[in-house]
This record gives structure tokens, sequence and C-alpha cells, in this order.
């Protein structure tokens, strides 16, 4: 025995923790993607930006555009950040006051579906004007639909404005923008797998979407409260939540296996134990498990951004034609709720980020052989644009509202309803 | 489109979480062990029991013994399992005052020799005159070696008597043993291999594993706490219990790379950071990640014994009889240090549980082809009583020490040491 033998390092890890990966390398990989999300997010802060910028700039940097140390596609990391984003929504979720929430629920609703048409119809417009045929003009089209939950909460949670009426219709209209994006997406797989949708079948999905969200709010507000009662009583503090954490992940996946999304389920998870009195606790518990968690998530949508595929001119082009639609398509939605007082440029940049939604549709696309890798990598570029776009923008917004209160401003806008501290 | 295809699901989490396995399936898979986890734990503690046993329970009747619903060797429940045991010896560091642990050492190392020396003897010779073969007899007596640090320490812990003299021997014991253990799997290793092992790589190997620890404990010390304080300057307070983890991770890894164990690496973490005035802040990060993480451990724990093999009568006599040495082999070694005034008792019976570390000798065995199937479920057995009978008999033996203060016993004894609430 001359030196400590390799392969009885993978014997002392009892297993391979992934297809090649060592236990020692994923704890390594989980160090350097905590250490460079918690360094470029403070520096984030520094200059005045959501930390989430930062988390995003890491995992484009530790990526294959980079460095190409961090593999989004590792099973394992996506694992992790899939916990991440369920961890944000559910977190989300419990910081939310359903009765505000539904009082905004027109204007959510129609920022939702204005901002799902209007950019979809842009797209594929723009995609045909510069030659793209009908079908991958109609996946583009698609990929321009869907509001990142994750990054518009994160943000607005970040600058402290999720309970603002604007942060609330964001908010709404994000969560339902992602259940009509997965109808979208079921749509799209359809017309990609040679099949032509039906219109029973579309509304069907949609009643299942939208069914799955109402029964759960309904259902849960009868049931999860008595059953928290008894764990609260029974067991001891830290039990309640991991409970919690428990009724988070059966919801998401409950509402993935009704055609949902996971975190969809989450929020509503989160929205459920909201009025209990055990919420607090809860909270404490999460925002613990969140902080680990969470950068996680935007490290590795970071990282699924290649940059190096920006390098044709055309791709380029395509790109930034998308981007501008999809951008002007989503501002021009924070307009649709015309009877709503609320400051509408700060929804509509608010609805702006695309995020890791964005990328599923493309890579649906890519995987499908419908669209060729320039027009992915077009849609990766709007993508980055967008979800990079909007944070710093709605910041400037925020603190310009900010600095407009104080010369006086009339009551209804932004910073009236802040109800945080 | 009739109904949401399940290859939709499939492109709606991206990309499968493992070999095969959906992000859903893993979130459900989580909360199951979770649910499984705490509600045993909860009831075991209603009995009397640490939660501890109701959490490797747990995992008997969820693995392939019974209900055969969790796959221990699942390569992401293993990484999981892993930042569990991680994550709780790092918090067991972080409460451990070096100091302390330090004024016992003496005894602790004594009883890790004592506690490894004699359990090998006794299981190669009961192995023998089982009828083995020498080199399946000194894998056998190789698994009775080393002690579960995360059971011995979690059942200390959640009996409040961590900070005794009783168990911070135990503790140290358990750690030097782990070292020792990670030796003699070299030792073995090489030996299955069909090579000689030599004096001279023994040697270095055995520099090396108690080299890392006295190296890291010496740097880290001037290390460490000034890194933290710039860290806790300029960074948000969970952004420090962040760090915190990122250093136990990255010293577990170390730790694995120059031949010692993870667990060693991240109990050193908790060490170096438990004088600093971080420590509670820290501890109040890590102990809700823990909760969460822990009980995933113990389940795969016990998840990996796969009770269907004790069904033939020679497997269980062989069991059996190694099962006596395991536990008068360490029972006796808590005697060894006769100098020290404390209940050797229960340091004798805090050495008895094997759990993990006695799995991977029978595993590597094994694999190797040296154990047959009789052989590796004996130890199976072994690990099954020693793990499951500790607890209960400790804390009887820790009740008795109460009772007994009642009517005046000398100063010194286990209860007087106590510095826990």
């Amino acid at each position: 025995m001359t030196s400590m033998p390799s392969t009885l390092l993978a014997v002392v890890s009892a297993a391979p923790a992934d297809n090649g990966v060592s236990v020692e390398q994923f704890l390594l990989l989980l160090a350097v993607v905590l250490i460079a999300a918690k360094v470029l997010g403070e520096l984030a802060e520094r200059i005045g930006q959501p930390a989430v910028v930062g988390e995003l700039l890491a995992g484009v940097l530790l990526g294959p555009s980079v460095i190409g140390y961090v593999d989004p596609t590792l099973p394992s990391l996506h694992l992790l950040a899939q916990i991440g984003v369920v961890l944000l929504l559910f977190g989300i979720g419990l910081e939310t006051d359903l009765k505000k929430l539904l009082s905004v629920g027109g204007a959510a609703f129609t920022v939702a579906v204005v901002g799902v048409a209007l950019p979809f119809m842009l797209g594929v417009w723009v995609a045909r004007e510069l030659g793209l045929d009908l079908l991958p003009a109609i996946v583009a089209g698609a990929a321009l639909t869907a509001t990142s939950v994750g990054i518009t909460a994160r943000v607005f949670s970040d600058l402290g404005r999720l309970q603002t009426v604007e942060g609330q219709i964001v908010l709404g209209a994000a969560v339902i923008d992602d259940v009509i994006g997965l109808i979208i997406l079921a749509i799209v797989s359809d017309l990609v797998a040679g099949n032509a949708p039906s219109a029973l079948g579309v509304g069907r999905t949609t009643a299942v979407a939208f069914g799955f969200l109402g029964a759960v709010l309904l259902v849960g507000r009868f049931v999860v409260p008595p059953v928290f009662a008894v764990v609260a009583r029974t067991g001891r503090q830290h039990t309640l939540a991991t409970m919690a954490l428990v009724l988070a992940f059966l919801l998401a996946v409950l509402a993935s296996s009704v055609g949902s999304a996971l975190i969809v389920g989450a929020f509503a998870a989160g929205l459920v134990l909201a009025p209990t009195e055990h919420a607090p606790t809860i909270e404490r518990g999460i925002v613990r498990l969140a902080n680990v968690f969470v950068p996680i998530f935007f490290v590795a949508v970071g990282a699924a951004v290649d940059v190096r595929t920006f390098g044709s001119r055309e791709v380029v082009m395509v790109g930034l034609a998308l981007t501008a639609v999809a951008i002007v398509g989503k501002f021009a939605a924070g307009f649709a709720p015309v009877w709503v007082r609320a400051n509408k440029t700060l929804i509509g940049v608010g609805m702006i980020p695309r995020g890791e939604v964005g990328l599923i549709f493309a890579q649906t696309g890519l995987t499908a052989g419908v669209l060729n890798v320039g027009t992915y990598s077009a849609l990766m570029l709007m993508v980055l644009v967008t979800t990079f776009i909007a944070p710093p923008l709605l910041r400037l917004l925020i603190t310009r509202a900010h600095a407009s209160t104080r010369i006086g401003v009339e009551p209804g806008s932004v910073v009236d309803m802040t109800t945080e501290a």
C-alpha cells in the first residue's frame, strides 16, 4: 500500500453520487456554486442591483459559456435546483395574502392573457418575416410567452415590493401565465410530434390546470389547518417546518401530475399555510433552507445559457429581434388592465424576464429537431437579455417612485401600498 | 391532445433527475422519507427512546426489507444522505469545546485503539472457529472495528449528554476509530486486491490521516476567524451560515482526498468555528438544514439493511456470534482508560453501535467477492443489532445515573459534568 488507492475513495463513499460524479466532487461543486452565488450576489447589491442578478451571472460564469465547471444538466444539480425553485415559490406563497391577491385577480388575469397573446403573435410574425418556417416560428413565439415567476418574485422580494399592488399583480399574472405556458407547451409538443391538437383536449387541459389551483385552495383551507394544529400540538417546532416542506413537495408533485407545474403546487401550499398561526414558525425554517437552495436554482438557470453560441451575426440579429418583441409584448400587457390605478410601467417591466421557462421551450424545440441551433441560440439570447434587463430597470423605477412620493404623489401609487417593513 | 402526454411532463422538468428518476418522483420520495422519519422519530421519543431509533426503523420499513419503496443505492438519495451526515458532524463539532475534548484525549485514544483491536481480534477468531477462510475472517473482523460516529453523537445529543465526560470520550474515540477504520479499510482493500500491505505504506496513511486533523485545527484557528470576521462585516447574517456550510463541505472534501473521511473534515470545520463569536448564528442556520437532511441519512442507513437475508439459520448463528464479540469488544474498551473517573459502562455502551461504517466494510468485501452472501448478511445482522441495542441501553443507563444523584453520588460522575440546558 503506497498511497490511498483511488478505488478506495470510491468505496468509502459507498457509491458514486451520479453518473460518475462522486460525493466529494458534488460537495465541491456545491461549495463553488454557493461561494460564487453569495460573492456575486453581495457585489450586485453593493452596486444597487438585486442579488439575483449576481447569482444568474455566477451561473453564466461557472457554466459552459466561460469556465465550464458547472454542467446544468447534471441530474443531482438539477434536482437541488428544482428543490430551490419549489422552496422559493413556497416561501412567496407563505408571504402572500390570498385576499389581496384575489382583489387584483382580474388585473392579473388580464395582464397574463395579454402578456401571452401579444408576445406570441409578435414572435411568430417576426420569426416568419426573418424567414423561419411556420412550425419553428410557432415554437419561437411560444418561447416568448411565459414570464419567469422565480426571477420576478425574487426581484420584487429583494426590493421589498412584493406586497404592493404592482407586486401582487405581477406575481398573480406570472403564476397564471405559467399555467397558460404549460398549456401552450402541451399544444406545441403535440404539433412538434405531428399531431393536430383538438379543441376538446386543449379545453380539458386548461380546465385541469386552473381547476387544480382552485381545488387545492378550497380543500386546503379546510384540511390543512387542523392537520397542522395536530402536528403543532404533538410534535416539536422543527417538525412543523419539516411537515410544511413535505406539504410543499406533495402539492408540487400533485400539480405536476395533473398537468400544472411544480412551482404552482408549491405556491399553492404556501397560500394554504399563510393564514395559519404557524406561518411565521414555518417561514423561519424555510428561509434557512431557501438561503442555500434558491441560489443553486439561479446559478443553474444562468449556467443553462451558453453565450458562446452568440458568435454568429445572424443569431444576434434574430435574437435581438425576438428580444425586442418579447419586451414590447410584455410591457404593453402591463397597461392592459386599464381600470386599475397602479404604476403600469412597473407591472409591464416586472413581466419581462423569461428565465427558465423560455429555456425549456427552446430546449423542447431543439430536442425535437424543430429548431435549428441558430434559432435555439437566438432564443437563449432573448432569455439572457430579458432576464438581466428587468431587475435593474425595476430597481430604477421603484427608486424613482420613492423619490416622487417625497414631493407628493396621488394615493394608490406603488409606495402607499407597501406594507413591508 | 387528449391528455397531458407523459413525455411532456419529462420535458417540463427539463431532465430526469437521476437514472430514470424524475424530479417529481424524487420530491415524492423525499416527502415519504421525511414523513416516516418524523412520525417514527416522534413515536420513539414517546416511548422514551432517542428519535434516531425511529428514523433507522423508518429506513428498515421503507427499504428493500419490507415495503421496498426506498432504494438506498439511488445516487441522488445517497448524496442527500451524505450531506446529512456532513451536517450532523459539522453541528456536533460546532457544539464541541476542543479544550474539553483534548482534556479527555488520552482516554478517548485508549478507548479507540482498544475498541478497534479487541473486536478485530475477537471477530477474526470467531469467524475462523466458524469455518471461514483467513481473508473473509479478516474482512469480517475489520467490519467490527469502527463505531458509528453519527449514531453515537446523535444519541448523546438527543439525550442532552454530549457535554459530559463520557459523551466527550465517546465522541473523541468514535472520531479517532473512524480514522483508524479507514486505515484498516485501506489495508483490507489491498489484501482483497491481492497486494501485501507494506509497513511504510500503512505508516504513511496513518500519518496523513491523523496529520490532517491536526493541521486543519492548527491552521484553521488562525485563518478561519479573520475570514469569517470579514464575511460577518460585509455580508448579511444568512451569508455567514452559508459560508460556514461551504467551509464544512470544503474540509470534508479535503479530508476525503487525503485519505481521511468526509465526516472527519466536517467535524474539524465545526471545531474550528466553535470558538468564534459567530458560532451561535451559524448553529441556528445549520440546525434548520440538519432537521431536514440528517433524518434522510438515518433512513438511508436503515434502508441499507436487508432483513430478508436473515432467513437462514446459519446466517443468524454467525451473525449473533459476531454481534456478541462486537458488543463485548467495544464494551470492554470502555474500561480501558483505567485512570479516568467516569461511568465506564456508559462509555462502553456508547461505543457499541456500528451503523454505516460496518455496512461499508461488508459491502467492500461482498463487491470484491471475498465475502459470500451469507457472511455479508451476518455482518448486516451485527450492524442492525448493535445499532438498535445501544440507544435504549444508553437511555436506561443515563436515567439510572440521574436517579442515583438524587440520593447522593460522588462528584465527577456523568451528571455533574452536564453543561447542556
